[in-house]
């Protein structure tokens, strides 16, 4: 165990025994501080739409092709060209100190071991560089919480193209803080500094709330920032948090090159829809004039086989694997990734799907029933 | 504590910390008297239209507008002309003297602390003109039981008018009291007397049921009282209890001045919808002739968003108000007033809209799934 | 107490303080013995239909009328002729010396105590005549399983005509009994005789299961029968237990002067629908020719609202008067009644209707949420 | 009881008296042994589907038709000219040895006792030529989990044949093994040989977990698949574990001669719809082709006759046989028939169809709420 500040962060490195990623939740909550663990799980206000969030995939259901003359199924699959060995990629998770004392490190390294794709953070606990070099080559791309400092920005986004970041996702769903009744009920201040704001801003978070470092980010984020980014990196540019057609076309409009369809996992506006509701109308929409990537209440094989079904391209994780970390450092969060691919692996074999396009063309179905 | 004919009143005095709205009616259980508690709290029959209220407002869910350019809602509105600093305003509830030794008094003094609108009952604790003092200023309506004996009624609307009543509430759905179990379980009767009735009938009310109580107010209420009351005080008169297109539209060849949707929290009727499942219907009849003003089961930021978003205009809220009253006074009554405005601030930066007309513009989207 | 063949029956006779009719089943299971108290409660297999009966009234929504100038709601209607002062009746229920020693009679003074219709069953604990008598000339129908024994189902019919019955019911849904656990697992047989099994037939259905009981009764009942008991009795023959618009026109074609919409109170086929469900599509297709009397899941005011709204002419109740009787004799069955008038008569008031007639045409509306 | 690899298998032989399918889960996890019990009860990954195969019978009601005129309902049906006593049959079921000591035979002689059809599947405890004997000249059908080995699968297809198997069962969806939490908990492997494995190929399947005994199953299984089996054996071919219409008319194409709607009792892909509620689409594209074989969390009368509405010729039950196996052996299994038997003719009757023709035409109805 590591203590930074009083708080006691994970050293684990072993590979974890799973059974379903559900059950890493409480497994976590024994070794992960109270505070950090509230701040990982929670929701925002009475946590409707994170409920729901997993909820929803019982919404539609795969329909199986039998007799498809299919084995070992295939999930490698690409983005932006970029050949990737899963179509499960890691979405971009703050403050991963919180968890371990590797951080994001250790999280590269997991994701880096299954030939996936690492999303970096903005409030990392690690920094862009660091958490580069642990990826060992393997693709990541670069998160930004746009701050009012534009010097700012472009100190984070040319550090994340140096580190060789792919892509840059650009939140624009957390304008505020969504009010997160766990951190208020706990108290919560951030006891971990945050990498990037220690390096490039005056203070590094440590010892603030989530509110108070929302308070130094943009709140007026607009499509003129799309093209200033996309401009001044010449990296692709994925807005991150639409939750309509309507947005999704804007951002495009806006030189958007990939659509990321979330609610941030239900931390943020709560009241709006599951993200997985939304995701077929928005795929439509899109139309296939970008990639499209899905998060928010992916726990099981058969939910990226919906989102995939659904109209997503890639689909991200979160909470799962910061569990994964905090139980078994890189190791940990490779076994989580693993077993959402065996699973995957099945449900596709299953389905009669031997590839990733194979399964974005299959059909799902809707009995409109309530559980 | 003040102890009025062996009933306990709260005399708090001091601001609350408050987490969310729902989780103040077990704090105020533990100082209201059962009483007085399962009057304030109880609904009609066997509660289903009361539990339905706040269900339905997942039955609707906001489509938030990223990279919209905003930054610091606007939570001012107006109505009649009257400016508020929130559209969150305060329904008429009765006997507000069971919660807290300042009744109604309080009451005005924590919404115009807040900037918002108060509406006093006919069933008040303290006097129409003792409320308004109370008040400072702040707009406040006036609302109507009307009594079989009309020079009653006609009092308390000269007394209204003169205290500064911007408008008068004629209350609609309920021409007999509601089958309330609570009371029936408590053998409730008012200890505390109403002053309205003190002043102006032969009883006070103290030592009644509510059925008592409504036995001297009329149960025959038509379009002609509406034309009656708006032509005796020249006031604008709006309907309240108003549950259908039709009956909106009734009100509004009477000359009613406004529309409240409402089904009084559940403690009327029982078996009719919950009142934000009406509202849509009725807002789009309506078609902006006259405001709507809204209430029954709102207790998040995201409710009243949905609500204005569903037509409403303003959006008042009782029972969690009466609660706020019940633990701190008019500082209680402010802190629920600014933390629903605090969760309302936040739902509308995150959906994407500076202003309320921004919201009532706002789109809903409904998946029909159940929970 | 009275001990009849070891069983233990209730004399009570005492007025109720009934606070709803749902929590007299708690009550009732107090004094019922556990093998009569099964035999009431029960419904069939998983006990489906029986559920959904109650739940289905929250399928439908009362849209009230305010400003509807209306006061003391008259709860008066009648049917064939007969004035009525309420529209609920007592369903035919079987063998209530389960309940209480008066049996029958006891139910027949309650409901002509409220100015209610009295509805007699072949396997009544107490005689056609008695039953008829205790009334002192309140209206009665009597309900016919009709037997395999054209001699035992004559005779019956003779017995009640003699004893004044305004009407027959033909009981359509109980050609074998329901598969009711309750009964197995109790090893229920009936210890009180059954007057019109001893006085017409050779056994008198003590110490026998209702499958036994049943045995005796006809499974082929047809049209035919209908056209043959009306032609017998020259009395209005209502078919009891139809579930469909088709059985009911099928039905009116034979000459059936009344439908009655039931699924026996769950008892008989389970999996069908809730009886309510069925309700508007068969008072559509019977557009008024005859009269409908509804029963199934009544437990509240506004489930006989609703059950009006929706089609039917009179709604019938079973269980919660079998346990008023239990409890309290005729007193406490007329508090039964009572209570439903009193809860039907509030409803009413509220949703601005001030006759049966106006219920019947009031509309309902339909929130299709799962809840 | 016998021990086998330490593995207490039941040795029980007697009839049961039975309450009703769902109660005998309980009763057979007292008796069998832990491993076994986890393999019989589970379903794959979050077992969606294997709760949702069950509560898809609330999707739809029966319509019963009244005044029908039949009394004793006929349960006699046939398939390819093959005379039953019932629509139920057995589904195959894999390993019964975990249930009990005659395995499979006394399966045989449960199923022939009520006059029913008994299906073989490749990984039973007993031989296909001692669980013929055992139904002592009841039809048998013979279930395939074809073999990446075509000489096995040769072998098995002849001894069946030779053993008087009027069909084979082609398993369509079990290409590879569902993803089952219980199995995995447990570490779970087969104690009992597996006797056609032991007879025609190297290993017995002891020791092995169900993985690895479908991994030297085809995951490759093809529409000439269906051909080549249909012209090896010169049996009907029946395709197992359709899922959708596209699917079954493939599947027609190809020479099937049934169809067989299967979910495989949800242990196999999990996230796709309820067997029951893909039923009807599937009945009518088929058209009456071929018949249609109907299984996946069948507890109840009711269920049988919906299923049979829904467009099934028979129905098959999987799990509550195991539970009658392990409790009564041959007799249990009897019992088991029995019960479902007997609620299914009360169904029929109260439904007012005499025959299994008349339950086929017979209409179902549906109030798509969620309960």
């Amino acid at each position: 165990m590591t203590i930074v500040n009083g708080y006691e962060q994970s050293d684990n490195e072993n590979k974890l025994d799973i059974l379903n990623l559900p059950s890493l939740e409480a497994e976590a909550k024994k070794i992960i501080p109270a505070g950090g663990f509230g701040y990982i799980v929670g929701g925002s206000e009475d946590e409707w739409t994170l409920a729901e969030n997993t909820k929803a995939f019982s919404h539609a259901q795969i329909v199986p092709k039998v007799l498809s003359n299919i084995e070992q199924p295939d999930l490698s699959t690409s983005i932006f060209g970029i050949s990737l060995k899963t179509p499960v990629m890691m979405a971009p998770t703050a403050a991963q100190g919180l968890a371990h004392s590797q951080g994001e490190k250790d999280t590269a390294r997991g994701v880096a071991a299954v030939g996936g794709l690492m999303a970096q953070s903005t409030y990392s606990s690690t920094s862009i560089a660091d958490t580069a070099a642990a990826g060992e080559g393997a693709p990541q791309f670069f998160q930004l919480y746009m701050s009012k400092d534009w010097t700012f920005n472009e100190s984070l986004l040319d550090e994340a193209k140096k580190a060789g970041a792919k892509a840059i996702l650009l939140t624009s769903d957390a304008t505020v803080d969504g009010y997160r009744e766990e951190d208020i009920v706990n108290n919560f201040q951030f006891p971990i500094p945050m990498a990037n704001l220690t390096k490039f801003s005056e203070g590094d978070g440590k010892g603030k709330g989530i509110g108070e470092i929302y308070a130094s980010a943009a709140q007026k984020i607009s499509e003129d920032d799309v093209r200033r980014i996309a401009a001044y990196t010449d990296l692709p540019v994925i807005v991150k948090g639409v939750q309509s057609p309507e947005d999704a076309l804007r951002a495009i409009g806006a030189g958007a090159a990939g659509i990321y369809v979330s609610n941030h996992g239900g931390r943020q506006l709560n009241g709006g829809p599951a993200s997985f509701d939304v995701l077929p109308a928005i795929a439509k929409a899109v139309n296939h004039q970008v990639p499209i990537i899905f998060d928010s209440g992916v726990r099981r094989g058969s939910h990226v086989f919906k989102a995939l079904a659904a109209g997503a391209d890639l689909v991200a994780i979160g909470r799962p694997a910061i569990y994964g970390l905090a139980l078994g450092g890189a190791l940990g969060v490779q076994s989580v990734f693993e077993q959402l691919d065996h699973e995957l692996t099945i449900t596709m074999q299953l389905a009669g799907t031997k590839t990733i396009e194979d399964v974005k063309r299959a059909p799902l179905t809707h009995f409109n029933y309530a559980d």
